[in-house]
């Protein structure tokens, strides 16, 4: 079973986890080896038994589970690197601890087609691909041992895809990781000093700005991050304040698909169609009503690699002012 | 001038520096593009006028600065995250804050050789990378602008290094960084509880326990890091407790350089030759005395890429458990 580990000094807690070098990649190289042959795609139409049983489907009527009939399924992680069962405790031994990595890690395959990337699929099969994302994160949610549910893409090798059939995934996690703790307490400070949330704030005040606006539609706007960890990021940020993603109805669902899915589409146009990460932060589990919290995305394009300063010091170095990124992606062609 | 901005939710500043897109090196593909030529490579023997002034320079007696007959040089980087002067006035605009990244950033060009690896270097030639890397930090240190100085190497592109000339890094910070905030405050925080520095403690019990231990030697400890943020993280620890790398004596580097340059040679053989960073965390200036913190290196060879859920999370997952890294480390050839 994997395993959670505890730095001795700071409040960094990483996976062990194995299994996952049988994955097909090779670490050791670098870069990650995609198998881009359909043909031993396991994520294509008929290669079901290749995966572990699906746990939710979009598929006809009358098709049964696990089946090809499908339009999009999510599986448990062949290669997990958090798994369901073993025993919560953490263990010392002096100043180390560690534990049972409990938790989840699923994929969510996005559509029939191996080579389609998600800002291509059609209106109605990327909105499939979130509400997927949202139903199974109401299942984890409703799992007292789970804490956080971490929803996120990987595109590309870059990127860290290991496959290269297009697929999102979601590591449900038995604490909150150190990253949402931190932007919880940012939105609590706030909130105490203000009694706003900070990031309906920040909506309005990009609003009045303009200047890092991509674009505004459908109750969601999309800028570039003031302050960004790579060049262009940009931040999805729902007006209407709400701390959890599960929260949201289809139409607003609906809305933050065409926001999502405009913003990539003008990344891939303007840098030349680069690797891409999106991660999906959403309030801790059974915490919905959190008053400061607010649900957003964060689509992060990799193109330079985190050097010795960046692991060192936490602080990230970019070229491209995000006022100009923004112009950029305001000008793109898509 | 470069420009320091804040996270408008966290605690996270980041660079936004345009001129560095002027660097010999293709950002938007993907990896740098390496100038390998000697014949252009402005840190070779001969092209001393392609760089700024020599600040620090070992060179035989009777050369003058920046003359060809140097054995170790170090600089200012060309294209600078951080840049002497500009008022260090913090601006907020709302939620917005930023202020002029003053600082330094400079480079060790370590050695006449093009393409000589750090740990491949005489003896002599390696303490001497470390005794100008002492020197500049004593340097910043006096400079009451600057609170941190960073010093860390990129070796290879996949660590981020755009020029293939060996060489090592510096860069002096107004503030103190997160990653270093948190050790300081990880520190205090075991120092209040038990009254012991909490990296010193864990010299004894690496030591006890030895299924982590990789070298134990001239009083500097080389351990696979308990909870690694990639595979054979490696950690140097002296065993002497002291807050700041500065305050060494040329004995104690000279053994620290021993057991730096072994360990990374382990490094190389085990994993066939990967690119690495070092990050050498040291004490904020003028707190040579403090006393929960002590100075220590870590040691990160390039495998897989922090992907999604790292970004999201600050999770990272690991593949090979830190005590078969030891075995592996401690079976190397070398």
């Amino acid at each position: 079973m994997p395993e959670l580990r505890r730095d001795p000094v700071v409040d960094r807690w990483v996976v062990v986890a194995p299994d996952r070098r049988n994955r097909p990649r090779d670490e050791a190289g670098g870069d990650p080896v995609l198998r881009g042959d359909p043909a031993v795609c396991p994520f294509c139409p008929g290669h079901e038994s290749e995966t572990t049983r699906e746990v939710y489907a979009d598929r006809p009527e009358g098709s049964a589970g696990d089946d090809p009939a499908w339009t999009l399924r999510v599986v448990t992680n062949k290669f997990p690197a958090l798994v369901a069962g073993g025993d919560a405790e953490t263990r010392s031994e002096g100043l180390l601890e560690r534990r049972n990595a409990g938790g989840a890690h699923e994929v969510v395959i996005e559509s029939r087609d191996h080579a389609a990337e998600w800002s291509e699929l059609s209106a109605e099969a990327a909105e499939r691909t979130l509400f997927a994302i949202r139903a199974r994160m109401r299942a984890h949610a409703a799992d007292p041992r789970v804490r956080h549910v971490q929803a996120f893409k990987n595109h590309g090798p870059s990127a860290g895809a290991s496959l290269e059939h297009g697929h999102a995934q979601l590591i449900a996690t038995p604490f909150v990781p150190a990253t949402v703790r931190e932007e919880l307490d940012g939105a609590e400070r706030h909130w105490r000093r203000n009694a706003t949330c900070v990031y309906c704030d920040l909506v309005d005040e990009e609003r009045r700005d303009g200047r890092r606006v991509i674009l505004d539609a459908e109750g969601f706007l999309a800028v570039a991050a003031y302050a960004p960890r790579v060049s262009h990021e940009a931040w999805i940020l729902p007006a209407e304040h709400r701390a959890s993603f599960e929260e949201c109805d289809d139409a607003s669902l609906r809305g933050f698909a065409r926001v999502l899915r405009e913003t990539i589409a003008r990344l891939r146009d303007a840098l030349g169609r680069p690797d891409y990460n999106y991660l999906l932060h959403s309030a801790p589990c059974r915490e919905r009503g959190l008053r400061p919290y607010h649900w957003h995305v964060e689509v992060l394009p990799r193109s330079a690699r985190a050097a010795g300063f960046e692991w060192g010091t936490g602080i990230h170095i970019v070229t491209t002012p995000p006022e100009e990124a923004a112009r950029t992606l305001r000008e793109a062609r898509i």
